[in-house]
């Protein structure tokens, strides 16, 4: 049955390319129009108290945002994101819904009224791969359901964390449990009473001649005792309340061995299928949060007040040509991101591999520049808490290293490509024969440049 | 009926995007794989056998083009790039020939051999579009069947040329006849015999009020007298041979009015039509000359004979990186392209406008840059004659001002954007409307942000 | 008499090019050393106590800055930045000046142990310069000694404030008394105790014929009745705390005529002479902050537990690049800012506008981005509190627009420039007409390039 | 005693920063008038000229360049390069050439009238520099006397010539001949008949177990049997002519041992004196081609054709911006390769060893990217031969790879600096010391970052 909502003229379809409209589901078009809608009337009009709750309390949850998660999943809006090969998903596809990420993008906690946030995606669609029934009934549910929030923690500050072999907190795993000792930066913060539970990697097997067998991933409620938050980490100043990112100290911590998933030294067994849509829903958000960037240089450019030697900001042709190159760099941003979420529809999460990386490169290093160019047009304003702008560019900025650094990404990007090289090599050498040929039919000499193929 | 052909692993399809290749029709992935075999087989290995006969004699075509094209056209891979709305089309999409023409733009000459290059295409589709059927006969079927070539005259010497209402050449038009004395600048040179007509824009009603019904398009044949080309304009130090671009004198000459095209004053109206697929063919080509160069420095990067301090260059790690933005970089500007066609054949050339304009100023800009970094994997030999890559290098360069300087373009996407502001200062106000009702309710003044909408 | 110090392999004198250590006299030798000494051993030790005194009092201005500026000023390294053509100056030019600054610039408060921090220095520079020596025993003498701070007050929330002329602020001044009413952006924060007065400029005369004879300078102090401030502005989500940036009201304020500086009318010609040294301070302090974060990025390419995929992080042939590119943008940055410093000496501040222009456009962009790639060798950790990094970048940001957003002052710049181009139009005529000579002496035609000069 | 010569407002001095002019000697003052007088009277004018002598005799140098080359050397404008430490020397120290060379740089033929072109100024700085004087009175005077030319021969097309140490051209050295084997890139032109000497450097000893004692420096005279031209190379379609860029083979070429330079086994000894000023020159003359194109995008700025929606190409803010950004890109270029050349008259040519590499990458790099933006502003014709800036972009490209690509350099650079890291890390080490003293004073608990020193 199709949908009655119009695609044309409609700000919510407005900035989907033609290519991905035609391939939208009446279900689909259904859920962008409403989250358009949700975003548009109740989470960009409630920034600010957001924010007024927030203050002299940093580490609870704001009331607004239990409000709007209860009527958000009322209405339908939660676990968009959960692909539709998984029973527990509402439906869309990765395609369908990086168009509705993207909108959530344009107020940084709008994904949260949706259960559609990080940690919590990894960790939902790592839960709902690998979990028994009985662990899914205890973690992933109430993590859909909404009735707590959970942690992924993996990187450490004692190795290199790009390289997840290096992970060495040390899991001994005896008959009924593991203890755990060792420390681990991010993860959100325990502070919040809502964060229940830790999603661990950690090192059971450290003398396993396989070093991709040593490791084990399970989850480790947050209350245990011998689990120690040490401080709350700051990105570039933010406290990032009241999620926080925090940094642990585990000493002689013990869970039962239930909660391993899906058994001991297969934690890369799990990173290698955590490594689907979640890592770019990130980059979908990322477009919208660009966008509402971009709308208020915009709106700033036809600001009565602002007018420097009388004329509008935006009259000026420097600031036509930003704002045209503003618009140029999200729109290529945004077909990046949707390629890569169609390719993991069409051919699966690992076929996207290079898509993803892509995205994940690419985008938050666009679009960071897209929102600081709409700073500057905000001139000093554009810095201050009078605008959203420094708050959608730190998180565009912290992605940038969130999973590991973008050299590590385009580094293995490189090395992929490289062995591709011989096939050309011998393409090469198969153009200089028939070259050959040629030159006999066309009665030249052929001619010889040293060093080439 | 389906085509033998595989996409999967077929290098002619690898570099197709999934959304692309599942809307391909059977008789495009023939066509496709067709042209990535011609390019393979009969034109990269061609390459010095075309400099070879142009050497002493550059004005002549060489005769392995007059080969290549005999046989490209008994192979039914003559005129593609014709969207199939025309009578006259093979009956591929602009999606669809985008993925040829990008395989065409591996060789430069390549498209000239399928009767695909500029200017005729951008002729052709001019003709097709707003001839009668006898001028048809005379201009559009000569030029489909390969059996002459043509020139775009627009640009002049002494006007802003990218403001096409400036275009001042004098057209008096009698009753039978058209006297024009002027200056031009392009348009494909003279001396070579086989370019015998000019679509020429003129202005014919200097004093019509509305400036867009002062000027006309008509063809003047090559030889006309009182038509002389001055010099050959060198482009970057290329002389662009054998097809060149002139700088001409018209003096008094005369065509009859039959040569007229639409009508007098109706410069404007074919203008308007020829800004479709035409304007982004080269855009579909610089795709295909960046992959060309990427693969050359892929050689490149496993020479033997080339290993500076005893590692292929491709092993070292700022290599490897370089590689990853150069492929990622050409997969992000194909992307572009390939929505433009696509935004085309769903919604017509009139709202591809914006995604042209885009194509046009990011996909050469982007690509000549990774063209320039494999000349600088080359090293010296990058920019000798001893590799394609200093030609595809200027031809991409070359792109960035022949339709106008990219700030030209640049500008009028941004003037565009800028009429939509409004709409987003409304709903500003709107969210601040509905800001203050959330204050009510949650009990909070509303903070006040001066000068901020 | 020399110096004892010797400047060869001195890490105090290591990074000053040679020309401007030939220009060093004894004096300056000394006072750098200095400088190096005390910020190595007094400040870079001591920045993480300053954070942890400012927790949980984050309006009060730590204890240690409190001993460090006592101890400083004992030891002679007070108000370095007055230039020795005024009399209360400590005798350094501004090229010496500049390279204790850089020093300086490698904590971001030690300036302010050394009196040398914004807005002190533009304010006691400006009091020097135009106050009556009672005015001066009253404002500028505290400033000197470190007994008070100071706030600066232009910008205004709305207006276009890098057109100064708009400046709105009233200032009604009868005869015994000016009353001022209107709003202001930034200023300093009134929460801390030390900052007792406001350097203000507003408009006392909106219609007068000249529209830079409309405004008046004058000094408020802090506690003045009717004077409120509204919030702290963050800037990119820090509080700047203890010394802010402040959001006022003033309503009914109400200060002595004489009070105000120089004269009624005549803020601008006040405002031209601010124009000078104290605008490029922030960039001599920048290149030391760059410094401190290529420094940081060198420790962590050989932290021994960081080696991903074996290999410490300085061993990453790509990274040894991206050290170099660090290293040589810092380098000639730094030349940038001393040529200005050194041109102001030589030539007065009028003629070093240029030069000025060139600093604060050149060096925070290309500076930021320096310290932007230090953040990403640290990965993860280099976004966190765990490093000075985030505070040195959020700073070079700021200065992005502290003084107006870089494009306004490009658009000067490039205003200027345009002033010269018919000189380049008058040469370019006589070179074509020496060219027709010279065609007549060789027997050659000349040529024609139409639309060329 | 002084010069007569004013430098305020004088345009040869105009772009001089003012440290550089307070060190300009009165020889100096007046050589930097005459070189600019010369260029601006003799030689643009002349450019056409020049290109219309070459017409159809490409490897014969033009008869105006013969004629000008006397009358300089008249005018005691030869060999101003040659700095003044030689006995052969005209007398400038290299900061003084710069100056002068800069200005020579805008006609890429001037230096030659002043013999102060490439290869011949590293030649006659090597010949200078280890001849014995029977061998300079050979080949050192009449370079210097301009009575012919020479060529340059290191890079081979079989090796990583980036790296010197694998240069493979076979030299068996008997006692009275050397007999060469192999095959050279680049060196001039053969088939200009002026070009009468190479420098050439092979592999004498491939067995020494000294890898930088196995190669021998010597001349070879340009008509010596067995040596070879087999194509001239063109540079991004330039030939270059006269001088060009030959290809060679060396059949059983024999040269007798008196021809060798400072003796058997020791070119790595001569290649790293010819790290000199050398290296930079063309920076210099880099400087003045980017100040061409600026003053000519200047000029075109100002067209009265020209004017697009009816206003000066110079009057659209966006090229008010750009034109900034071009004037400030070539002053800071200008500052860094001014700083090198002081830094080589001050402490010698090792000790400029970054400095020379810093200008070697940034100086190219930067200043094409001006060039491009003039060919932009100039539109289409910008490209042609209606101006001299393709030639001045293509040139600029050239340098880019011409002692090496520039990623060579820049890895050179990285090495050095990591080198640094170790006393960075002391240092840091002794902070953390000084902190926890710092600690206990203040009473406070030392904080721990794991995983920083």
């Amino acid at each position: 049955m199709a949908s009655n909502i119009k695609m044309d003229n409609n700000p919510a379809f407005d900035r989907i390319p033609p290519w991905v409209k035609s391939k939208l589901r009446p279900i689909a078009i259904e859920k962008i129009q409403q989250v358009y809608d949700w975003v548009e009337n109740e989470c960009i009009p409630a920034e600010r108290i957001y924010k007024a709750q927030l203050e002299g309390n940093r580490w609870k949850t704001p009331a607004i945002i239990h409000e709007l998660r209860q009527k958000a999943k009322a209405q339908g809006l939660f676990n968009l994101f959960l692909p539709n090969h998984f029973e527990e998903s509402p439906g869309l596809t990765n395609l369908e819904y990086s168009c509705c990420a993207e909108i959530m993008g344009r107020v940084y906690w709008a994904a949260q009224t949706m259960n559609c946030h990080a940690p919590e995606t990894g960790n939902m669609e790592l839960l709902a791969k690998y979990c028994t029934p009985e662990q899914k009934k205890r973690w992933l549910h109430p993590l859909m359901n909404g009735d707590m929030s959970s942690a992924y923690s993996m990187t450490e500050p004692d190795v290199a964390s790009s390289d997840a072999t290096q992970i060495g907190i040390k899991m001994e795993i005896t008959d009924k449990e593991v203890i755990i000792n060792g420390r681990k930066l991010y993860g959100n913060c325990q502070y919040n009473e809502e964060m229940q539970l830790f999603v661990l990697m950690g090192c059971s097997d450290p003398n396993n001649p396989d070093r991709f067998r040593r490791h084990t991933t399970l989850v480790v409620p947050a209350k245990t005792k011998g689990l120690k938050q040490v401080r709350n980490l700051t990105i570039m100043g933010y406290d990032w309340a009241p999620e926080g990112h925090g940094e642990y100290i585990y000493e002689d911590v013990r869970v039962p061995v239930e909660n391993i998933i899906l058994g001991p030294g297969r934690a890369f067994e799990i990173a290698q299928g955590r490594l689907g849509p979640g890592r770019i829903h990130h980059c979908m958000r990322l477009v919208g949060q660009a966008e509402r960037a971009y709308e208020l240089a915009l709106v700033r450019c036809f600001e009565p007040n602002k007018k420097p030697r009388g004329k509008f900001i935006g009259e000026f042709d420097s600031n036509i040509e930003r704002i045209a190159e503003m618009r140029m760099t999200i729109d290529s941003m945004r077909l990046v991101v949707l390629n890569a979420a169609d390719t993991m529809d069409l051919h699966g999460n690992k076929a996207g591999r290079y898509a993803i990386a892509q995205s994940k490169i690419m985008v938050p290093n666009a679009l960071m520049k897209v929102i600081d160019e709409a700073m500057q047009i905000y001139g000093g304003q554009g810095l201050t808490q009078h605008t959203p702008l420094p708050e959608l560019w730190t998180y565009a900025r912290f992605v940038r290293v969130a999973d590991g650094p973008d050299s590590a990404h385009r580094h293995q990007v490189g090395r992929d490509q490289m062995k591709t090289a011989q096939a050309f090599r011998e393409r090469a050498a198969g153009y200089t024969k028939r070259y050959k040929e040629l030159c006999k039919k066309w009665n030249l000499e052929p001619e010889e440049f040293w060093g080439i193929v």
